[in-house]
């Protein structure tokens, strides 16, 4: 295999990236700025170095704990559970939130053999048990495998009713068209409707 | 600027990749296996060392002259001219020739400041006149810029007249629908019609 084979392949097993636009980048790295690509792959390299799980809330981060825990303005009686470490990031561009967060690594997805024991609801638990939470807010993905997480999440969750357990609301998406909206998500925003 | 961030951003440099993509493709690569990052930093750091244009065609290659200027089983009475080295994977792909290439490395293009002295047209002449060609085949792209070039190698060529000089065929894509057929094209299939 020549060495543009190998990296046009390499590239292709990136997610999103088909053999095509595999070419393409790699064709844009023969003619691109020397330092551009030593940049980019020393940024590839070391980034699994860098880079690693709170200890707290299970977020990427580059310090321990995240600057998400460790900012003492924030909201300790509010926990926002999610799926993958990069949803704390979305969230928090959303400006709609100050408390703190957990991330469970996934969800409950059987056909993919993903079962609690592969989340971090044990941790869920402990923190609950030692923290000074009043509400606890599911902010797992509006998909089957969300749904049955936050499911389980209010199972395990039942011997604390000191907690307010809410999840984020489903709906149109801001900006979206009622003609493009598809049946399930027009069916849940008509149940939920809210009083105007 | 973060480990993640400046991954991120790197990444978003690169041709098709937004913010988003690089994000995804970032939050992936801190979680895929540790080989997989090194072989691929390994790959984009090492690849302009390894691959440079062919000193004869132009096409990018690993040993010079590339493997088709070095084919002594290729008809070196045909010069296929295209515009970037990917052209030449691109129509070798396609199995429908077995001449030589010239890569002019672009088209002549006065709004991005791409004049004929930007192209290699001087070493274009110098293949035909140093060559046996009997067909010049033009197989730019049927762009604006495309035709212009198209249209200044023949000009250049007007003191070849025992040279054929032909252009890759256009019309309605193989399995399209004319439906979905741009105006253009359209109008390019009707004038270019041929014998059935």
């Amino acid at each position: 295999m020549t060495a543009l084979e190998n990296l046009i392949q390499t590239l292709s097993r990136l997610p999103g990236i088909g053999v095509k636009s595999a070419s393409r980048l790699a064709y844009h790295l023969i003619k691109t700025e020397k330092s551009y690509n030593q940049n980019l792959a020393q940024a590839i390299a070391t980034i699994q170095e860098r880079v690693f799980p709170c200890s707290e809330c299970g977020s990427f981060t580059e310090t321990d704990p995240c600057p998400v825990c460790g900012d003492p303005s924030r909201d300790r009686s509010q926990l926002c559970v999610v799926e993958q470490p990069q949803d704390v990031v979305t969230l928090q561009s959303s400006g709609a939130y100050n408390g703190l967060y957990h991330v469970l690594g996934g969800a409950i997805s059987p056909l993919d053999g993903i079962g609690p024991e592969h989340l971090s609801f044990a941790k869920l638990i402990k923190r609950i048990e030692k923290g000074s939470f009043s509400e606890l807010i599911i902010a797992t993905n509006p998909t089957e495998e969300g749904d049955t997480t936050a499911l389980y999440i209010r199972h395990i969750l039942k011997e604390h009713p000191e907690l307010s357990i809410t999840r984020l609301a489903s709906g149109l998406p801001i900006g979206g068209d009622l003609e493009y909206a598809d049946r399930i998500t027009l069916a849940r925003s008509m149940r939920g409707r809210v009083r105007f």
